[in-house]
């Protein structure tokens, strides 16, 4: 039996980890052969391959990014994606796909199944936000990364008299921030799922301040201020401080605060060290065995299925119970934390 | 409402932010006064107290160790302990108590709450192997120092063609062994679960090194060889305290590979380190969530629980589903991983 | 005799060790007592203080901050400044100062000295600019902090065929970036020294990419273009690919580099992580030996000095070589470097 | 112009810097073309090479360990040792050989030179006690480590009242000790070039038990009680390879602690945790600038060399002058920081 894999979508710690744990598995126990899709859905795509053995796994485990590259390409928005990537498998003497990718590459993997291809998916990304599992791998990084970034703007804070707002990943879910935030020691935590109000985190920095504790907000890239909350400073302006005060949503937030509460405020954009190094153990353990279990689901011809942690277990379920909807911070998962903020 | 909190037993990153939510819940949403007990089950046994107080908490959660200290005293082993513990807590007008601890302090947690004593559990251990709950906080962190330790050691493996013998924490259960030796690409896990034969363990060294690959061998402190796979090289003495100091199972396995082998083999005992220092996100996590879990039980007398992660969410357990029994590696969880090693 | 101590300026990871340094063998060795004066120059300006002995240095070692707080306060820029500082220094009772900061605090002290207070000065600036020093402390730890960055980002680059620019700290001088594109294997290092023709920026960055190699540009946050290689693109503006791109050297970079190259850039900004948390090993020992060399200063009588590392030693140098000048990479430094560059 | 390249003694982070930096300059700047001789001395001896340019050098900077391989082989206590290797290099058309390693590396590199051959020599040592620079590569890291570890290990040592013996690499020369000691705020640091007392090793552990601190004693493995000081407890026996395994001074210290004190003392053996892994951003530089300087050495025919740093600069010293007599932790400098210590 002859197994492709490829990796799809933005950079992950523990992409190599899953690499690795299905062509190891694979070729020890099954003796499969396998075939390495370059670049996402572009490999079969293209037919872009690359040898793809035990060899060409070595030392891969503790590396970030992806051995096999990746891209955003998807197959259903090109002229005859399917056939060509069809065409192309035949041609390599695949018998099944590994695809390990989030929302984008999986839902191409659902669709791929539903018109036949064996296809079995790993789910990646370091937002956490696919339904199905307890954690996506590539998180725990992000959220170790986050919070250390916390752990050191605290005592500049103090030190200081600073507000610091911390930017991190998080189009859609807070996760991210809300797991820095709670680990980090943060007085606010703003998440997609929960539009603030402007006014109200400027009221908390000020009695913060009063209480001789300085500030530090983390902030998802994705939050957005509620109605009739809305921050007035328009992008792109200078503010009162004649600073040009740009962009993404921490800067514009720092901007809004120092302006409204006289503070200091510098914000931190997190950005791509959030998904790019070396996984954490608990990334690594969580690769590896999707991986493993990965290919026992290919040995099995256990199909269309993702895999998912459940506890300390490795489960498979249905790839479109990964990719339907995501999964957000619930109303009482945000207000658990509380306590804390504010 | 007046509530006491113990941490008990050995050092675990996290103690501090169980105790910092605990009391920042219980003061801020609750309304409840604290006590602090210091050194375990001695602090109510003896009347060491501490204020304990939101100020108290501040800038701990990042802490290892424990502000409140610990030992491992046992009340059920002194004369009239427990009503020594019942007299004291009457005193200081204490309603209930916070004990947060491992199989021994949950275990007199367990046997007070039978007694009557208003009590609630938080589960720690570094070795994750108290029963009814996923993860243990601590338990990350010291599989994270153990994969990094790991880490570094491959390079020296490989560019002197040694052989390198890991030894972690674990006495009774591999789970540390286990989790690192997978995250860090370990050639074999040796655990208390799973007795091993020397020769064997020799074979697979020999083979490794035929491969031109130097193995790392991940071992248990509480590792013992298989009847008829015996180590034969004799251990140190015991010193003047009766320890036998001299001579852990890193060490012994790493001079039965020299002699059986003639490759050169080294130990490494990574000892304290695992257990003290700053938490891992997750461990801040966890720990943060396990103190707001306890409280809240408290505040609602639900008292003779012990807090437990299942999957996500932290759920509360009798305490005897914690202490009874302790949760070791299954055949299957060892088995899984075999694929990488040997 | 009675000591004054005080710190001025931006966060920078060693502070606490100096001050540590300071009052453990003042006390200890020369038998003095100490005042803390807060918040930089404000402190003996407005009578700010707090209470410093060995007990208030307890733990601080391997924190980040300062026990004392900082501003950036000039006494020179207000109304009878410098009287009110001697007042208050009279008032106290305290015969010498030891003032730890960077150009502007030791400017300060400079002419302090000169007006005849007692005052010794230690170099503190995580940019490295201060002359007549080797090294000042903080800035090994920024270099890690920017170095572990780029590590992280180097797996992001290659898996995904995009261009990556990191923005560290470093207004007049390119310390920062030099070190850590030198140790994170950087393709380009921009800094304020050598200022950039951004065609030939974008021209090395196709031929890294032609070579199949993601580049990874390290600019001072203070880099500028060269007259005749200006950048195009008008800070505030939307970029070709719509996106507004602004505010930093950094992002302006990025945006240059996809309009003209056509590659997908993308730039991380480190900034406020590089100065804050715990110090390196090799900035505690520093700062920690600049304090002993300081409060020997001051018990020798040797005023107006500022501590200074050559090679392994501690010296002291007249405060005006620290301040006179501001301590640039050489076109020597900056060429030895160029092999790994372009 | 054909440049042998070999890397001799035990690991060491640096190493590949070294190599890659004196490849890729040697290639690009001076139009070598290299030889990699494997495992140390053994490579010319036996003739053992690998390809080695700039495609070998790539993405190896972060990497511990060396892509050559190492060994402690001399060619001076093997029969024609010397006229073996002539007659390699000879065969290899090899012109020049830059050596690296420490003193017994250089050692053979100082007597070869003697005897025409034209080799050139980096210094490598973690211990840090190679004449001649300030500072080798790998000692940083080596430093870091042990600060790490001792960090972790303070919050154990106070939450639950223990004595924690550290110890650190350095057979004949304190540096690691000392460093860490003062970057980790050790309550003792004993060293190879000061022998201590045992008894007063114990009073000052009881004092400051009494001052309600617990001690971390930071020793050097090659630390050694001195005369009428002797510890009274023996030590391991050996074990059938002569080695005496079992029972460093690290354990013995902290078995005589706990008998003469009455307090609980634990050791931890950092071993070769120390001298593996990612090196430092500081040792990635120092490593780099002493490669490229060494091809440098080798372009101008400046043979008989050894690369030092001295303050900021990379200075070329005679061979011998740093292999001459070991750099030892003076009077001086360890009496510096004995305000911290007891």
């Amino acid at each position: 039996m002859r197994v492709g894999v490829l990796t799809g979508g933005g950079d992950c710690p523990g992409l190599n980890a899953v690499i690795r744990a299905v062509v190891r598995k694979g070729v020890k126990v099954h003796g499969f052969d396998f075939v390495g899709y370059r670049e996402g859905w572009k490999g079969p795509l293209e037919g872009l391959t690359m040898e793809l053995g035990i060899e060409q796994c070595r030392g891969i485990l503790p590396r970030g990014g992806t051995i096999l590259g990746s891209s955003r390409t998807n197959p259903f928005k090109l002229d005859n994606g399917v056939e060509r990537i069809k065409d192309n498998l035949a041609k390599d003497g695949v018998d099944a796909l590994v695809a390990i990718g989030g929302e984008d590459t999986l839902g191409v993997a659902t669709r791929l199944a539903d018109l036949g291809v064996n296809v079995v998916g790993v789910p990646k990304t370091i937002d956490n936000d696919l339904s199905g599992t307890d954690f996506t791998f590539g998180f725990d990084t992000a959220v170790n990364i986050a919070t250390e970034a916390i752990d050191r703007l605290h005592t500049t804070a103090e030190s200081h008299h600073r507000v610091l707002v911390v930017e991190v990943m998080g189009r859609h879910a807070g996760w991210i921030a809300l797991h820095s935030g709670i680990a980090g020691g943060a007085s606010m935590v703003l998440i997609p799922e929960q539009p603030f109000d402007i006014e109200d985190v400027c009221t908390k920095v000020k009695d913060r301040f009063r209480s001789k504790y300085a500030p530090i907000v983390v902030v998802s890239e994705g939050a957005v201020p509620m109605e009739g909350g809305e921050m007035t400073l328009v992008s792109g302006e200078k503010d009162a401080f004649g600073h040009v005060r740009l962009g993404g949503i921490g800067d514009r937030i720092a901007a809004e605060i120092e302006q409204r509460t006289g503070a200091e405020a510098r914000a931190v954009v997190l950005g791509h060290i959030q998904r790019g190094g070396t996984p954490t153990a608990f990334d690594r353990w969580l690769a590896t065995r999707f991986g493993l279990q990965a290919i026992d689901a290919v040995a099995e011809g256990d199909y269309g299925k993702m895999m998912a942690l459940r506890g300390t277990r490795i489960d498979r379920v249905p790839l479109i119970e990964g990719t339907g909807e995501l999964k957000l911070v619930s109303d009482e998962e945000y207000a658990e934390a509380q306590v804390f903020f504010g």
